[in-house]
């Protein structure tokens, strides 16, 4: 529980000063600024004085309880300080003090501690290096944090790796007069974490929307767990940033943490249903939306305008994002036609034109709101000079603040002149954007979020699988950090039921009748080594073998290339007319492994077709992967071909990831090629490659 | 010239009114409220006074010469007003009614009779369904135009086919305190032509930049003319919408234009040099930066931040847009490091930490700029409450003022408290942006204009070509709405030098030995009809034929299944080895054709992979093209494969590009496939398709 930092009876401030430059300055003064409702303990060993408070030589001297202190002083003193809260019974400690984990080994060991005198306590510490919180709770109203946004009331909750981005959520929400609720900018997340955070964040009543800024993931199998349960109260918006190689860098350099691949992030959000946004301003204008409007229940949506620019905007934004414009139920059309001036267009969008006063701007609203076809409303809003633009924001305002449909507004004035206009909307709970673009973005992430709730419950399927043996076959390479020899990975696959095209393993040339007895003409030869990674390239494998004297042939020609490595053999059946795909998977540190799927060749090398997901594959994320590929139409058919057996790939990625969760130490596995045959005819491995990981 | 227009030494205003919500008094309000320096003539036949202006029965009673009209009477008595305009020697007359074209036939008329009355008189009509014009040049400063946001002198000049995005662009500007040159927002279009308009702007030696708002183009190559001399010497920027279908149908029904392919759009401002925005917001604040910067002489940047986290932003968005992070050369890290505090990071970026005042920060900027590795300046800055920030302000204006390379800045602060901090960076001409995004959006704006400055002379190759047989075929089929049968087809290209696999065209069967004994086996067997057009769907193409018995074979197979057509047959040489690619052209109504490169099968079909450029392709755009599909790896060669013959691929492109200008009947090319062979070894059109258009 983090009622003792976010909603704290008392708060202590260890290096207060009068020097209002000071961190524990400018913590005192925004705590009085907000009229923090608890006491204000400065401590201050040379002063017993501070902005009119009394102060405390050392927190053992202040007679009464304290839940948060606010620790600034230099780092080599932070321990023994918190030794003395410790004590003194302090339920958190919030250290702004930077020179921790972030500036190399010495830090690192300050920092673990800091950590253990705390825990020794019972006591947390929030940071170090840290901002600090905040919680605009009437009934609380902390500012325990040195930045310099005022803090009014609403129900969107921050939490930010960055005090930069954190600080610019809320800044952005300020200047339009939207409140936050609780605020969080956690520095080195040495103890208290950001999955905690959100955890409390998730079980406030009065967060209708969190907001997160993530470079790095400490915690991703925490944060997959908390987010999932929070997700299905409240939408939990996030901006990861360092998506870039180059990004990449500058985060590690920055926080000093393990870089983190942007791909799990995404699969982790995909998976847990956090909507991840790639621009500040984007997210900050989602989470207006989502502060005040319910949830699509469809992405069927309607415009409504009175200038025609604006609207094809928003057209072509909510379009290429996938939304959909309804058709105007034929009732709702009649009516239209009759409220609206006879240049008015009545179609999607509803362009009610210029003239169109209350009675026809307000009226259009109230009968699309009925219109069963239609889920969501995006109106377009210029104030001609000559149309009494007051009255349609009062009818506006009225009729928003009832619907029980989503509602953005686009308003194109100028501020000073009609700021009012902008005002009574805007007090109505409509938000109210300054172009289309931005509304539809706004609007379309609710809808996206209305579906991240309309999800089906997962089906996850557990096949029978012959664990033992398997077990056995990875135990025996346990901590190699090598590729398995090629019979081991055909036979691990072969305990989890997936099919692979018939193969002999045979040690030498002297064997081949072995082989070609249980096989049919044409067949593969190839060399099976782990010193041979790349067979292709190697010249380790040769195709094409149509009979006994080819294979003796084939035997001869890899005996003499490979000699050095001592190798065996595998002789496989040929196969063709297959569709060809990629699965494999690839361990993550602290969370399950990711599944991937392509297709082959040039799909995967030269244009990245991939898809990744986060294992266990539901029935539905399996199916998910296979149609979100850009090839998609390729296994599905192109030009009368059959589709290919999409029901038995999606079986096999699931049975992949029951392996690769099953078995953490496989460091990855890449099925290349997988033969896709039609429909009803199964898929085949051709060749794979499987690495466990070094001790 | 359009100086009567946007320098009018006095405007009349017919349908002047004391009623202040018509736009005839709103027309002469803006003008006094801009203090309008020619005289204002109000025409009204029933009132002597408007707005304290003397106010004249017709515009035949004004004892002055007149420049410019503004009329805003119903739309049926606008030819009558129009005769007197022209009688009284009236230059322009901006028409602000509706009612014409966009309303079906009768309007169509009517506006076809306005332009025939203006011009018998030698006068310009500006509209009609326009907003009207604006001038905010100090010996002019007009506001002919019925919009509410007020003008304030700039270099920015607008020109925008929708009233409510050019009003969207006016506002935004001017809510940072941002000025205008000139603005046009000019309706139907029915006269005076945005193109006229642009190539105006361009002249003006005090407008630094221009924004467009395009929906439809109505004169597309007039269009690209104008853009292309217009760029060599300032930026045009522009928004096209109608970007999806539906966003397309919603122009239609908007402005009744004819619907224009947004491909189209795009090959246009490639070759002219336009810079493409599809969001106003980006593309508003690209024109604030190009408005007070100089433009960059090359892509490498840096970043300067006094936070880490908005750095990290600005990263991710200037590598997303092909940006390069400058290294510092080490005199500069040498000197940042003796500036900087111990916690700075001297990378790229350049993290002079939040305790940095104007000391650190300005000569960090300043070392930077005498950097010969960099070339333009991201500055991120958030105002820590213990810094001196207008300090840090007042320095980095200093510099700014100065600086010969472009500066982007981003304030991260509350106006209120540190709004000098905003306007001291302001007022020095470095733009300040809210978000790292839009800052690093802005200036990949400006390095993408510089890039266009820097284009080479595009080298135009004619190649010696038989036009007189090629305008014989074409001639044979003119106006017929058709395909030309293969055989046509094949003869057309080879007069254009473009090589085709071996074939040989035959009547029936009984001439197969002619055929044979040109041809080397194995061949292919092609039907060759107009009825048949998609020859392989159909079954009209047989593979593989190894020899006489199986060409027999197929021949009878062809008459049987195509009986009813009476076809003939195109016998043809069997390639392999070659990598598969399409070339095609389309005639564009109103401009050159374009030409289209991709890569075969599934790269054009399911990806949609392919590349279009305007006719005539230059050597560069030929490159360019082949370069830009994603597939272009597999031209190149993966995986020690060599490459594919692309400067043959190159030629080909433009000797098809040749054809297509040359013949405008050409409706569309499509040859495919195309094998591009191994370099060295040229390419050969294996099938094509060619369509003439109808009458």
């Amino acid at each position: 529980m983090l009622d003792g930092l976010f909603k704290p009876r008392s708060v202590a401030i260890i290096g207060a000063s009068n020097n209002p430059l000071s961190i524990g300055h400018i913590v005192i003064q925004n705590l009085v600024d907000h009229n923090f409702r608890g006491p204000i303990y400065p401590i201050n060993p040379k002063s017993n004085c501070i902005k009119s408070f009394k102060a405390y030589p050392s927190i053992s001297d202040v007679p009464d309880e304290i839940d948060l202190v606010n620790i600034s002083i230099k780092n080599t003193l932070v321990p023994i300080v918190l030794e003395e809260c410790g004590k003194k019974g302090v339920k958190f400690a919030i250290v702004h003090t930077a020179g921790f984990k972030e500036v190399g080994e010495k830090g690192r060991e300050l920092e673990k501690q800091i950590v253990e005198i705390a825990h020794k306590h019972g006591m947390r510490i929030y940071g170090p290096n840290s901002q600090g919180i905040q919680n605009s709770d009437p009934e609380v109203s902390v500012y325990a944090n040195f930045t310099f946004v005022p803090q009014i009331p609403g129900n969107i909750s921050i939490v930010a790796q960055s005090g930069g981005v954190g600080e610019t959520f809320k800044l952005q929400l300020y200047n339009i007069g939207k409140g936050t609720r609780m605020y969080s900018s956690f520095g080195n997340e040495a103890d208290v974490t950001m999955n905690e955070i959100i955890d409390y964040y998730g079980q406030d009543e009065d967060t209708k929307v969190i907001m997160t800024h993530i470079e790095t993931l400490k915690d991703p199998a925490g944060f997959l767990e908390v987010a999932s349960r929070v997700t299905k109260k409240k939408p939990i918006l996030a901006l990861k940033t360092g998506r870039t190689s180059e990004g990449v860098a500058a985060v590690a350099s920055h926080t000093g943490s393990l870089i983190e691949q942007d791909t799990l992030a995404d699969a982790i959000f995909e998976k847990s249903g956090v909507l991840r946004f790639h621009d500040q301003q984007e997210m900050i204008e989602a989470a207006i939306a989502f502060s005040d409007q319910p949830i699509p229940k469809s992405d069927k949506i309607v415009i409504v305008t009175n200038t025609g620019g604006p609207a094809i905007i928003a057209v072509d934004e909510c379009i290429s994002r996938g939304l959909q414009l309804a058709e105007l139920s034929p009732d709702t059309g009649k009516a239209l036609g009759e409220l609206l001036f006879s240049e008015a267009i009545v179609s999607n969008p509803v362009d009610v034109i210029a003239t169109a006063g209350a009675k026809e701007y307000g009226g259009t609203v109230e009968l699309l709101l009925k219109d069963p076809n239609i889920d969501s409303l995006i109106l377009n809003f210029v104030t001609p000079p000559f149309v009494d633009c007051e009255a349609v924001a009062r009818k506006l305002g009225e009729i928003g603040s009832t619907a029980d449909k989503p509602i953005v507004c686009i308003i194109l004035t100028i501020e000073e002149k009609f700021g009012k206009v902008i005002r009574l909307i805007r007090e109505s709970g409509v938000p109210v954007f300054d172009f289309p673009e931005s509304a539809s973005k706004a609007l379309a992430a609710m809808i996206k979020y209305g579906q991240v709730l309309q999800r089906e419950e997962p089906e996850y399927i557990k096949y029978d699988c012959d664990t033992a043996k398997a077990k056995d076959i990875i135990a025996r390479h346990s901590g190699s950090g090598k590729f398995l020899p090629q019979a081991d990975v055909f036979d691990l696959l072969g305990c989890y039921g997936i099919p692979i095209a018939k193969v002999v393993r045979v040690e030498n040339k002297d064997e081949h009748k072995k082989a070609a007895q249980k096989l049919t003409y044409p067949l593969v030869l190839k060399v099976d080594s782990e010193d041979v990674v790349h067979k292709s390239d190697a010249g380790g494998v040769i195709l094409d073998i149509e009979d006994e004297s080819a294979l003796l042939k084939a035997f001869d020609e890899m005996a003499g290339k490979f000699a050095q490595y001592k190798p065996a053999f595998i002789v496989q059946e040929q196969l063709t007319d297959g569709r060809e795909v990629i699965i494999g998977s690839k361990a993550s540190e602290g969370v399950a492994p990711m599944v991937m799927f392509g297709l082959g060749g040039v799909f995967v090398e030269t244009l990245k077709d991939v898809q990744f997901r986060l294992a266990p594959l539901s029935r539905q994320d399996a199916d998910n992967m296979i149609t979100a590929i850009k090839g998609y139409p390729i296994l599905k058919g192109t030009r009368g071909e059959k589709p290919a057996d999409i029901d038995k790939l999606a079986e096999v990625l699931i049975r992949i990831s029951q392996l690769a969760g099953d078995f953490p130490e496989i460091e990855e596995m890449d099925l290349n090629p997988v033969f896709a045959f039609e429909e009803g005819k199964g898929v085949a491995v051709v060749d794979a490659r499987l690495k466990i990981l070094g001790k």
